[in-house]
């Protein structure tokens, strides 16, 4: 028996369909069983008979109801296990807020991975997003689908840029736009995957990275950082050795600078043994005292270097933009490997960043991010020198972050906690050793992207107050 | 001996600079070598000393040269390898340039896979565009570190308009952003990894999953489709499967619905073995005569079905940007496996979709094209109908694509290319079959996202004149 509540906000031709779907799940209906034709129904219930074909049409189109020539439509068979659901009882999964705790207590946040909001670039992003659109249009791309490469302009623009701050050798046919660095190992992990099944990594190294090969099925290997980069004369070689990561401008995290000598001596030693150097140069561009230093890619002539950036420390994490440069003969693998897959990147972002390098816009605004960096960085080396001769700000004057060393015997832990009572987050180093039992307990991992300079004394004052025992 | 150009556009610092390099490269420079200070230089170049201290600094960041107590600079040993060096000789790669070929002859491109421009909802964009960056600076998060499953304020509003579209059953803890159906297929094969290495799929099927769980590791195994989808009898079953892959909603490529017992079936069958069922959803949203169908996961009592969807066919393919449903005990692993791993997705861009669902211009967009779509579909019909009866236009009324099936014997191939010497691109279905000598030699795949109605009555008289032996 269907009801029709003429009243009701639920069209009439819905309460029939959900009316006539429940008499089948709930086995009124049989299978089989013919169904009123749409004449007949209509005329039970006063409605037109276009409102009983839409809701025959949606009961068809679900599969309830098929038609049988000649008899109009009838039942189909639905299991015993359909009846009596209507909404299935969900279970509330608990949201893990370990962010949380820390969020009340921290008044500052040292850490190298987010930005103050005053740093993003607003108004140009604007500027460069209506332009871009309006381009796209033109160039009747809005809706096209995507080289999974990267859009051509952004890669000419970008190599350009490269060219000039970074002196890389390439053509912008060896550029891969990604989401992200990760994403650029990814794609790597997979390409390489036939030379072998261990990768090299500074120790100390960046643990994403490391992450990413070990889920890649890789083994890890490490060679020690001393005060002039990657100690090459330690470098272990093993026939299964794939490739090496290193962050050779801006070493992560001990912030020191691979000296031309061993630059030279790497790539002789990848060529030598057919190891890839994965060149991770993510915030080189950010040198606030000299010019950046040449890339490693910039002086390899054999094809062994494979060189990373991003986005994400010149103008947000939040952008979601990294690219990877690869030897002609990995270029080809790429292409093959990845054959049938898609982009990552949508194309109006890759225009947007386009127009920032082609105009001018993206120097400029690296040139603010880079003075403002070096205050806070002046600000903070000055504060930590008048608060202490135990203490001291290591860094070779490039990007977001630095460390800190104590000359008196102490503890991360305990640096850490101290820290946070005064509301202030500071890093620990022991993620990123392989071998965490060889990390200094008396070093700490600080960022500078987030406070202000107007922030730092305060700040300072607070881990003064936290390391008192230790100043 | 160094000389200083003073009519030259180039800086003072960079020439000295330039030239000590060289001169260590080239060995004229030893090792250990003292290099003068800079007072000693700036008197013999007539420069400022600032700026030969500016050349020191930038040959002391490389590592050129270093500072030894007492004794100003001196130069560090190079090795033999990086003589002469100054830029590498760079192997140019050809750029496959595979669809140029195709561009000249092509007038009508009847792909599924990209939108005739007038279709991005341009203003919508641009509106949503400068209302976010403004919303994400209030709340001072256009500069930070993402959630990498996604901002909580685009699966709040995605999940509202899930639950009233789809029907899903779920939490917003459940949904995970990606940057395209592709990546969310590469999570949840990383995620099911120890459930199975083998992935069931319809025959004939979606190219682009296989190729992925192919990359993954996985064994395929295939399951007719038939009129009413899936054929559930005839689902094999080994203890080695891990999951089974359908369009129900709209079979891709045959375009035919799953039937509501087969769901049932379906389901029952899933939850016996153990098996995950992978639900692509990619565009049942664009139904012309009924409402979506609603998901497998709506009717999922056991939290076996993993939920896809994406942008892409509703908004564009350059959008990238997906996502997926994952049930409760699965959301626990992705983000096990993904602890380390960033979000791949522009914060800016999933807070302007966010603001198109909230806003109700989503729905709105969402209307506009399935005008736009059915009458091209209908457009297509009479033209084709009216043709002649040996060919025959399938299509359940939903998305961007149909087959078209001859009752002559014929050959794919043929027809595609009698097409294409009409300027006509149409598409064999060869490549979804895993068994492709299984493929009807007598079904093309044609879309209509990229041709606009005004097109239609000509492209297919094209067709008409091509394919004339067969009509």
């Amino acid at each position: 028996m269907i009801y029709i509540d003429k009243k009701s906000m639920i069209p009439k031709y819905l309460q029939i369909y959900e009316q006539i779907k429940k008499e089948i799940l709930n086995g009124t209906m049989q299978q089989e069983q013919r169904i009123f034709s749409s004449r007949e129904l209509a005329q039970v219930l006063g409605v037109s008979r276009n409102t009983v074909n839409s809701a025959y049409a949606q009961l068809e189109a679900e599969g309830y109801i098929y038609p049988k020539r000649g008899v109009g439509f009838r039942v189909i068979k639905v299991p015993q296990i359909a009846n009596g659901i209507s909404h299935k009882v969900q279970e509330k999964t608990k949201c893990i807020q370990k962010e949380s705790f820390y969020k009340q207590k921290v008044k500052y946040e040292l850490t190298n991975s987010s930005h103050t909001s005053d740093l993003f670039p607003k108004s140009i992003w604007k500027k460069c997003t209506l332009e871009s659109i309006d381009r796209l249009e033109q160039e009747a791309k809005l809706t096209e689908f995507q080289d999974k490469q990267g859009e051509l302009y952004l890669r000419q623009n970008l190599l350009k840029y490269l060219k000039r701050i970074r002196g890389v050798a390439c053509d912008e046919s060896q550029i891969v736009i990604t989401c992200g660095f990760q994403q650029s190992l990814e794609y790597v992990c997979n390409i390489l995957s036939d030379t072998g099944n261990k990768i090299m990594m500074e120790e100390p190294g960046y643990h994403k990275a490391r992450v990413l090969f070990e889920h890649s099925g890789y083994l890890i290997g490490t060679v020690p950082v001393d005060r002039n980069g990657l100690c090459v004369d330690k470098l272990s070689y093993e026939s299964n050795v794939s490739a090496l990561y290193t962050t050779p401008s801006h070493q992560f995290p001990t912030g020191v600078t691979l000296t031309i000598d061993r630059r030279y001596e790497l790539l002789s030693w990848a060529q030598k043994h057919g190891v890839y150097i994965l060149e991770d140069d993510f915030d080189s561009e950010q040198r606030f005292y000299a010019k950046p230093v040449p890339s490693l890619q910039s002086i390899d002539r054999y094809g062994n270097v494979i060189y990373f950036g991003t986005f994400s420390k010149a103008l947000s994490p939040s952008i979601r933009m990294g690219y990877m440069i690869l030897p002609p003969a990995l270029i080809e693998k790429y292409h093959k490997r990845y054959d049938e897959y898609n982009a990552t990147v949508p194309v109006l972002n890759q225009y947007i960043i386009g127009r920032m390098l082609e105009s001018g816009l993206y120097d400029k605004h690296i040139r603010r991010l880079n003075q403002v960096f070096k205050k806070r960085l002046e600000a903070f080396h000055i504060a930590f020198e008048n608060i202490s001769n135990h203490i001291q700000l290591v860094s070779n004057g490039t990007g977001q972050y630095f460390l800190l060393h104590f000359s008196q015997e102490t503890s991360q832990e305990v640096l850490i906690a101290k820290a946070l009572e005064q509301g202030v987050r500071v890093y620990s180093t022991m993620k990123f050793w392989q071998d965490q039992a060889e990390c200094p307990p008396n070093t700490l991992f600080l960022g500078l992207s987030k406070i202000s300079i107007e922030e730092i004394p305060d700040c300072v004052n607070r881990l003064q107050k936290a390391w008192d025992a230790w100043l």
